[in-house]
């Protein structure tokens, strides 16, 4: 399959250095918009004007919504003005804002003189909606029907104004103030009576969300229920788009991904690696790198504080990066845990005891299986079977460390997730960065006191 | 919204210990089947029981089938057999093959004996197809098509067949051999006229994916392409299923939760985080902390063998720490990045050189900055201002180390995910853990040696 689309773009590459468009544009109807973005995305620039150029306006505008920004802002840097009115005409209303919402201000104005003012005034409502909000990804193009309508009306008018909608799988049923009465599917059509009166086939029992609730809970209740797509209402509970499933799809893999950014400690990115800057990577990642490098001042005063110890016992050293490296994995393995239960709803901020008790009892069978295995290594590996009382006193006292730790980690690493969710924070930032960095200065600081205790 | 959900809840837990079996009834056939496992869920085993045998066999097996398997092993074992056919002929083939998948052994034949001879050899043949494949989470409930059939032909077929069919919006057209030859929608045939022939509007040009195919590809598909549903085609290309769309937002969130728990080591859940057993957590966690305590054995061998230069030295131990957890984070920062890039497809095995090169440059100008602002901080805060020559040199040797350590940590970070993909493992579990406790050493390595040579 990745072949032989690899094939066509290297057919439609020959075409158009042939300059044979029609040929170009024959094979280029035959592809999806987002396998023609794809093609479009590995041109230079002056080649992919050309190829845009050529598309007709509809087959333009479907790719045209599928590519990345930066390429969008070439095309339309590079497009005239009529062209791209025609472009604008072809998108759907939540496509043309996706555009714009990355555009700089200035080509933004550029594009939106070229929209009918009807157009404009939608595009406009729909730029207000914050970023990450349902508004922002729900589509105005849903079907409406009257609850007097019967079945065949009904199917008559979807006929008749449902070529452009986003789905008319299922339709709403509004009454004069827009305010959201029933849906019914195309399915419920299908199977009822001509003459049933479509208010009484309706469903009234309604799961909406509204326009600022955040787009990964409507794209939630998507995925719980297998809807097909969900009515987006205001504050005033009027119904002014819908959300397919398609559209939370996209929401809920680009939400994993900021998930797992946020938890190696990484603004989240909304581009492509391979299209990101280096700078734009740089300001990512250096803000956590500053931070957590600060926070280890502490783990470096500990050991400062312990310098007279470690001046005479240089061995206990050697032992200082495990100890802190299985601290802090097994305190990033809970945290992270932790945080994806929370992700899913499987673990509400009340179950905290509960999680507390679950991660001691784990954190101790660990703590006494990595105990008992290091001791073991310590002694036929590190000390070549050498039994001296020293030796036997410091591989019990790293020993003993390591099953200490262990609790702990795993209670700091349960606790700082659902500690953050209580403030209103993003429990995903509490993961193995943050988490290693204060268990490293927990778990010296007991080592050091069982060596000062024993040696 | 939740919490219109809890009370209702508890007025269905009100509803049973009052026996009011009637009202009870009414409400929970409001609630949709997944609220009503969660209700059913939070019961204790004796309730739960009296609850779902009170239930209608058709609501009973819808929520059956969204029960956690231990849920449904209750279930199962307090179950009569009449009763136990009744929803396993009410169940869709594919949700019965995935509560069966779950089951003890002597269970599944114990269900299995109930079912009619037709549905066993369905549900034997789903049950063959490899976990994680394509085939073991399609579905045979879908409608078949004559391409002989006019649309109108069609249109009254689906009225007669597809009330169980587990999507009426996509049909499929085979031959004679169950070979697929089309698809056609049912929005192509709400706009063909009456007597249009099916054979004339079905899509020709089909993706589809094969039984064995792992069920991530399929989904993702669906996910690129926008689908409502895939074909599954057997190595002879016979249609054998479908997957539909919110099947496939089901496999994707689990993969995402899979790949998360990979990237912090520990070996994927099928359980909800509080219905896991202690041990089981146990045992998915301690192979990663066994395996990265041993390579640390690694880190403390460096160490021993400068033992020399800390003994004169104690004030570098300090230090290691903050170098260590620098290099650590960076890499997992450059490994998450790149493992989530070749998850999206955003990144090839061929573009490593170009990774390195883009890796390299954020490297430098992150050490750069993490080296100056560690050696400002250094002085003013560690050596309290104290500018003798030991520790401007001491502060420079630790802040070079800095800037050298972040290439080699981000290389490491950037090449290990690829060279797992090349050699086909998961690329996830190379993630921070492991390329921690790599880039530990190295970053010692670095740090004492040039410690060695200046001081």
């Amino acid at each position: 399959m990745d072949e032989m689309l690899e094939q066509k773009y290297e057919e439609l590459n020959a075409l158009l250095s042939e300059k044979k468009h029609r040929l170009f544009l024959e094979l280029a109807g035959d592809l999806s918009p987002v396998d023609l973005a794809d093609f479009l995305a590995s041109l230079d620039d002056e080649t992919l004007l050309t190829a845009f150029r050529l598309l007709p306006k509809d087959v333009a505008a479907d790719a045209f919504a599928e590519l990345d920004s930066d390429v969008q802002e070439t095309v339309i840097r590079s497009t005239t003005d009529t062209r791209l009115g025609q472009i604008l005409d072809e998108l759907a209303v939540d496509d043309a804002v996706d555009v714009l919402q990355e555009l700089p201000a200035s080509l933004v104005k550029r594009v939106l003189r070229r929209a009918s003012p009807e157009t404009r005034a939608l595009i406009n409502k729909f730029l207000s909606y914050p970023e990450g909000s349902a508004g922002s990804v729900m589509t105005a193009e849903f079907l409406s029907l009257s609850e007097n309508f019967t079945v065949k009306q009904a199917i008559e008018h979807i006929r008749g104004t449902g070529i452009d909608k986003e789905t008319v799988y299922m339709a709403y049923i509004t009454d004069g103030r827009s305010m959201l009465r029933g849906i019914v599917s195309l399915r419920d059509l299908l199977f009822a009576a001509e003459d049933t009166r479509i208010g009484d086939i309706m469903e009234t029992d309604i799961l909406s969300a509204t326009t600022l609730e955040h787009r990964e809970v409507a794209s939630e209740l998507i995925s719980r229920y297998d809807l097909l797509a969900l009515p987006i209402v205001d504050n005033e509970g009027r119904l002014v788009g819908i959300i397919t499933v398609d559209d939370a799809v996209d929401v809920l893999k680009e939400e994993a991904t900021e998930d797992i950014e946020k938890m190696a400690g990484i603004a989240p990115s909304d581009k492509p690696y391979m299209k990101d800057s280096v700078t734009s990577i740089y300001k990512k990642r250096i803000p956590w790198l500053l931070l957590l490098m600060l926070l280890a001042t502490f783990t470096g005063g500990i050991i400062s504080h312990f310098d007279g110890l470690l001046g005479s016992y240089v061995l206990l050293t050697a032992f200082m990066p495990m100890l802190m490296n299985s601290g802090g994995n097994a305190g990033g393995q809970t945290s992270v845990t932790v945080i994806r239960a929370l992700a899913l709803d499987e673990v509400q901020l009340r179950d905290i005891f509960r999680v507390w008790y679950k991660e001691l009892r784990v954190a101790l069978i660990s703590g006494i299986t990595l105990g008992v295995v290091n001791f073991i290594k310590t002694m036929l590996i590190d000390f070549r079977c050498d039994f001296s009382p020293e030796h036997l006193l410091t591989a019990a006292i790293v020993s003993l460390t390591l099953v200490l730790i262990l609790p702990v980690a795993n209670l700091i690493g349960a606790s700082l997730p659902i500690l953050a969710k209580r403030l209103g924070f993003d429990p995903a930032v509490m993961a193995s960065p943050f988490i290693t960095t204060i268990v490293d200065a927990v778990s010296l600081l007991i080592f050091f006191s069982l060596a000062t205790l024993w040696l």
